[in-house]
């Protein structure tokens, strides 16, 4: 157990879940007939493609901010804080599949763990801290 | 101050524009009563949308390369043409918003500001320099 | 030639690849008349949209999962299995331009690289070994 496993962890386990999001458009596509390059036609196959679109916009967003938290401030209460927004997020995308309506719990949990990520990222590096 | 500090809030300025486009995005959608999965039926929803992807595009471009310019070439530099780069993103995004015919001269400037840290880090690299 | 090299030139080069399909999406812009925000309209234009967006999502899958790989497995695979990763996505790219029904082998290459990767990494954090 090193350093920076935890966060490493983490990450790993969003590019599966990203990985999960694109493998379940990939079924849509063939399930509701949607022939590549359309990407409408069936509202499922479209809730598939949101659910994958939105994840990929967050998990740009939490990458960055999660190792820089990581390096100036604590890989701890990165891990912990990456938990949390992954768990938010595994619930937004199966809440959006069954109901668009219902998305917003999982993606609040994620957002505020995104804004602990960034507003501890803010407060390490104004201290001087990093790397 | 540590080495790598204008580099990382470099990379927290560039998450913090890609959460507010998100958020412009989200608000557009309440505003223009384009209920989820959709993503069209306003033209300003859709602006809102193409500000969007297009700086998710970009930061997906332009976060490794800052960092490779930065490990192989010069933190210092790299913080001056994130800057900019950041700039021309910024009135991208406020230009498009307003009018899409506006949106070139900040893309401009954003894309040069890529192509320098792009040829400073294939130089870095080609020197042999790396961590 | 230091430790890191081969992965930041396969970093490098997919962020190249990326821009060049931005650059195609632009082209076929221009070409087809396809003005902003409208993302519809031609069907190669949106053939072109489809390779940019799916590269991009696979972008965001793969970088993370390649450095994970070399700091915990190793940097010498993580550099093959990344230029077979990348050799796949040009593949992918190349063919879908061409007929959208040719996308298959290139995408399959690409996607067993990087499930090497993600396996590779897995093991690596799972031995304990990071940084």
């Amino acid at each position: 157990m090193t350093t920076y496993h935890g966060p490493a962890l983490v990450t790993l386990a969003t590019s599966l879940l990203l990985f999960l999001c694109a493998a379940y458009v990939g079924r849509c596509r063939v399930r509701f007939g949607i022939r590549a390059p359309a990407t409408t036609g069936h509202e499922q196959f479209e809730i598939a493609y949101r659910i994958q679109m939105n994840t990929l916009e967050n998990v740009v967003l939490f990458l960055p901010v999660l190792w820089i938290f990581t390096l100036s401030f604590s890989s701890w209460w990165a891990t912990t804080f990456g938990c949390a927004w992954l768990m938010g997020r595994i619930w937004y995308a199966l809440a959006y599949a069954r109901d668009p309506r219902t998305r917003g719990p999982g993606f609040l949990l994620a957002m505020l763990s995104f804004a602990a990520l960034a507003l501890g990222s803010a407060w390490g590096l104004g201290r001087g801290l990093f790397v």
